[in-house]
């Protein structure tokens, strides 16, 4: 299979047409299925998936007045749903039926969009993978844990998928995928009906093919008319380049990327400034990967109580005995201690944001690695997940191994609208 | 029926008598079971309870070597339990049946503790009551949103039993009830399974009859060995006395006994403070009550998604007309903008907390009002939930009337095991 988005009209495209009629809810439905029907044997996106159900509710919203006809939607399978199973990405709860929909899912539906289906989630949206391909190359991950959503816009078989995101879980996935990425401020998404991992970072985020959809579903969100985000110019914009002090893990080509966005940037006429110095300055990111560790692995394991006391046979090792097992290690002093560490950085970080409009940074080592035993690593998606800032990857390059690679934008804390306008220019000057 | 605790075992108290052989879980579990056979017709603590499931536990504990074996709590309903339904004090999930336990009920149990059942709450932990009575005078509201658990508790039903707060919803009814209320720093109890009201302040609560008792559940909670927190003397204590902006709705009775503690502590050797002063000073509590329904509306508006767009008519008036149009009347940009400065607000009163160790205050205007249609004014506890410290209320006198009147007690945020000390030393003087 080839991925090219060029000829895949993105949801605003299809909403259009649908309200000029020339296109119909169902034409979409079919279109997206075909996709579905002809690829996701190799991806494998979709875990759950209702081909008559679609269809019923394409012809349904057909003759309906909901706004947003044409818009289509997956989710990760950590958000519950009322018609659909949720199986949170564990053999545990395969026969899951919840008894409603999660917020972002119901807003979605109350705006006229439709759910395609839910889409893989490793387990518990920690690092156990499913059985997800990334559609670029079905021999390299797709990235986790919102593997299916990534796959799924990546590969046109729906215009939207909504993720959640602890570490790095739809940032990542998005960048290896070659897909817009969105992870608003912490809270700004609302999270009733996601099954938590770690409630302190846990986010709900989104997937879509361009910006202007990514616009979309934040007016959606906030129960707002949409009107899309004006494009910022980069003239005179302050952007800061952010290496993060894990910048070796890194791979040579992906910070090829991050010298050569910074040096078009400037081009285009902003200004480029140090972000690590800044950040050095004051020590907003030194210890960082280990407190979140351990404020995440003691979340994680309290909210696994039920799990550990019914099914600690159906966890995976890497669960029981990484992230699970530090969350034990971690005492309540240390936990409450590591809170107030991360309040004090969140608060740091706004003053870097002072000197610098947004931040640009890596969404990943590298392109997606090879294997789908391993999701890869979210490293540098972190820092902004336990930051809570709003964060976006835009696929803006290729590989050597024509697999994309993503630039990661991050913003002050509440100014996502501000990113999302920062993030249309940066698609044009790079497009 | 009559109200006295001095005969009610804490759960310390036949935890200690089960590990020394003079008594069984089934013992504890028949007594209960007891008491709320005959009471519970009066008091409609309970809206799930399954009393063989409750003796079929108790044997299997008794048999068992789990560590608390005796220890006894109930749940509000709206956290999910895998062996009972799951209402969220609506209509609409009557027969709910979620798949899997609350973090904060899975914990509990694998400690060993016994699940009574489950306890009434208000419609999705919001305003519209449900049939609970006080158990002090049953023409009066036990308050809510954790009516259920608050009566429960004070009934000698369970030792213990879990709620939530958003606004005042564990500490008020605890108050009004005559128990010991306790809602930690937010985030410290792990929410996962509580139905959401408004994720930026709702936080899982719990009330007993003594502060010990909370201890231990502090304890489980953390997964950490139980040691009662040591009582700190009230020598030398620095305690403001924190009226509020609202104490004009509190009545003359509850003054005077806010009046009475301070006084009763300055004779222990406390040092007293002019705790509204500080607040003054840098206008921590301005617009504090304004700001945190736009923030809890905006939440709960779009938290109830689901609700809105397939059972619009189950949801009662008051819900509909009050918070959540509250919700709809907020703009995304005033959201952030009253996040920004809750978080401001609440490093503030973190600074207050630099000059007094803890602050007493009302946890509610009065006693319980007369009525069930009402669950009483949350406005006393409104700030240190949407500030996000740790609070308790003690029942430490009574009105005329003679319903129960609490103080509440509150410190800084995570410094929960220290409040806890001075609530064992203020009920040992007041004792």
């Amino acid at each position: 299979m080839s991925i090219d988005f060029s000829n895949l009209p993105s949801a605003c495209d299809d909403i259009r047409a649908i309200e000029a009629g020339s296109r119909s809810v169902s034409d979409v439905a079919h279109r997206l299925l075909e996709r579905i029907a002809a690829d996701d044997e190799h991806v494998e996106a979709f875990i759950h998936l209702d081909r008559d159900r679609v269809l019923e509710e394409a012809r349904r919203l057909d003759t309906s007045t909901a706004q947003y006809r044409g818009l289509t939607f997956a989710a990760k399978d950590n958000f519950d749903t009322f018609d659909l199973p949720t199986a949170y990405g564990s053999p545990i709860y395969t026969d899951n039926r919840p008894a409603r929909d999660a917020a972002c899912v119901a807003s979605m539906r109350l705006a006229g969009g439709l759910l395609m289906g839910k889409t893989v989630s490793t387990e518990f949206a920690h690092v156990h993978p499913g059985a997800t391909a990334n559609p670029h190359n079905t021999a390299h991950t797709p990235g986790g844990s919102s593997s299916g959503s990534a796959a799924a816009v990546a590969s046109g078989m729906t215009h939207i998928a909504f993720g959640s995101q602890t570490t790095g879980s739809v940032i990542r996935p998005a960048a290896y995928c070659g897909v817009v990425g969105y992870k608003p401020t912490f809270g700004h998404f609302n999270p009733s009906g996601m099954m938590a991992n770690s409630p302190s970072f846990d986010t709900v985020g989104v997937m879509a093919r361009d910006t202007s959809d990514i616009a979309l579903v934040h007016a959606i969100m906030a129960a707002e008319a949409f009107s899309d985000a004006a494009a910022i110019t980069m003239k005179g914009a302050r952007i800061g380049v952010c290496q993060t002090p894990w910048y070796d893990r890194a791979d040579n080509e992906a910070r090829a990327s991050l010298n050569r966005a910074a040096r078009h940037l400037s081009t285009e006429g902003a200004q480029i400034i140090d972000g690590d110095a800044l950040c050095q300055s004051i020590g907003v990111l030194d210890e960082l990967d280990a407190i979140s560790a351990r404020v995440s692995g003691y979340e994680f394991a309290r909210t696994l109580a039920h799990e550990r006391g019914h099914h600690m046979d159906a966890l995976s090792d890497a669960l029981r005995q990484g992230r699970m097992q530090t969350g034990f290690d971690t005492s309540h002093d240390q936990y409450a201690s590591d809170q107030r560490a991360l309040e004090t950085k969140r608060q740091q970080l706004d003053t870097v944001f002072d000197s610098v409009d947004f931040m640009i940074s890596l969404p990943a080592p590298g392109t997606a690695p090879a294997g789908l035993q391993r999701t890869g690593d979210p490293i540098f998606n972190m820092p902004w997940t336990s930051l809570h800032t709003p964060s976006m990857t835009l696929p803006l390059f290729r590989g050597e191994n024509k697999l994309p690679l993503g630039l990661q934008i991050s913003s002050r804390r509440h100014t996502d609208r501000k990113l999302i306008g920062y993030a249309h220019s940066i698609v044009e000057v790079f497009g």
